[in-house]
């Protein structure tokens, strides 16, 4: 198999590896050259610049998973419809140099006649799924959009996005709730952040349950350094209320300080939890890759 | 009876009504004195500003309702518990004019350990309650707080609050919603309004239901003109996921703007809805001066 460049092109910055014919990583580089920064028609000369090198080998095969692929970057690679798998993912790849440079298509899936998307989260599922030498689960991606992922058969069947992160920012910043936060939101605090995780899961409602930040300062029960970590414990309780299932483990994939946080969340619910970072990135674009030439 | 002077000094503004013996309005007075631009000890001037006059008469009542009565006010009127009717609230008036002016306090109650607040809805709701001659049922008070209140012989035993005239601002004016979303909310588009109603309803959450305004977008299934109404409808669907039951009539009190709105999503639950304004705010006043003052 061709050594492969792998690319995890976001919104705001870029990741990129080069991997070895077994998967291993050989080299890492970031750049904040996210989709944003790259003017119309620049995006070739934007990889030239962080990737040149790699590429310049006869037989370079590079994959770039994430927003590139998406209408504001490099080309559109229309979403490949749930379910799917590699190979539906590896027939709607969209070839930008013929043989050489392909976007990955984000899924697409349907709850009740409303669409739902997702770009670069499926990469990270194929390689969380890959690394566990599994072929079914729920994954758990969190994030500004956390996704929450059900793989049966080794394809994607359905999926789900929560704003927990944004709503996480927009009440922080700029609610009524943002009077009584601190500047900072400080370390976490566990007793606070499981009280916020239990009182969302019976409250039926993160409308209702974010009040509560304001009533328990008001009655001075949760005080001002905790209440970052109370209402994070809300918006992830929430999230759970609604997709975790007792006795479903859970995949999360993400960076340590969020899925640390989603672990002890789900531990609190009775619920076991296995936590991937970046190399899922770099096993799902390789396990692709492998599935397009078969050795 | 003696003749009350009714006030209703809220945040950011104030409304006054003198009314006569049997509780028709003689004259009505709006100010933007909310209890926000009032310096410290600076109350009883500008009440006397807006309603000296009528505080002249020899046996003048002033009731005030509102967060004039809260800490930030001109002096805590501290929350009555529920279940709590006009005995409970007329035994716990703060007279900041003993015999001529007293504050009117909030209510209190609480979900699984976590309190929950008013203060200046109790009175709409008693209002509304005596204007159907009633002593029981479901009131909803939309607005940047929503209320939902139940009212069991002639008390309110227990209320919820939605943040939802604020989630609405939140994701409107400061999300990535708000990439897609017209300027202007313009006129209510009544069908994208009850598909996000519906949508809501069948979604398990906000923090997942919202992302359909973009996903919609994304795929061209939503006009941006007919966005807001969606949005509107969906946080609304919300609340009514939480909070409405089949067969319940509501009791909506509030701006007519709003209350059409719930009006039009109650309706395409099957549930009545019976609408009032201010004239509550004013009856439950006078209802609350003659329980002081049997006749």
């Amino acid at each position: 198999m061709k050594p492969l460049i792998a690319i995890d092109w976001g919104t705001s910055s870029l990741r990129a590896a080069r991997l070895a014919a077994d998967g291993s990583v050989i080299e890492e580089r970031t750049s904040d050259r996210g989709i944003l920064t790259v003017p119309p028609g620049g995006f070739p000369a934007v990889l030239a610049q962080i990737a040149g090198d790699w590429l310049a080998a006869p037989e370079a095969l590079c994959l770039v998973s994430g927003m590139a692929g998406s209408r504001q970057g490099w080309q559109e690679a229309p979403y490949a419809p749930c379910p799917a798998g590699f190979d539906e993912i590896a027939r709607a790849l969209t070839w930008v140099d013929p043989g050489r440079v392909a976007l990955v298509p984000g899924l697409s899936c349907e709850h009740d006649g409303v669409p739902d998307v997702m770009r670069g989260e499926e990469v990270q599922v194929f390689g969380a799924l890959a690394l566990q030498g599994a072929s079914e689960g729920l994954f758990v991606l969190p994030g500004t959009h956390s996704k929450w992922v059900r793989v049966q058969g080794g394809r994607v069947t359905t999926f789900a996005t929560c704003m927990s992160g944004e709503f996480y920012a927009l009440l922080r910043t700029h609610s009524i709730l943002s009077r009584t936060l601190p500047a900072d939101d400080g370390a976490l605090d566990a007793d606070a952040f499981l009280r916020g995780v239990r009182h969302a899961r019976t409250a039926g409602s993160l409308l209702a349950s974010a009040f509560s930040v304001r009533t328990l300062a008001l009655f001075d029960a949760v005080p001002a350094a905790a209440q970052p970590s109370y209402l994070s414990g809300l918006v992830i309780g929430e999230e759970l209320r609604v997709h975790a299932h007792a006795g479903l483990p859970v995949t999360l994939v993400g960076s340590a300080a969020l899925t640390e946080r989603y672990a002890l969340a789900l531990a609190d619910c009775g619920i076991a939890t296995r936590c991937f970072g970046a190399e899922a990135t770099w096993r799902g674009l390789w396990a692709l890759a492998r599935s397009l030439q078969p050795p």
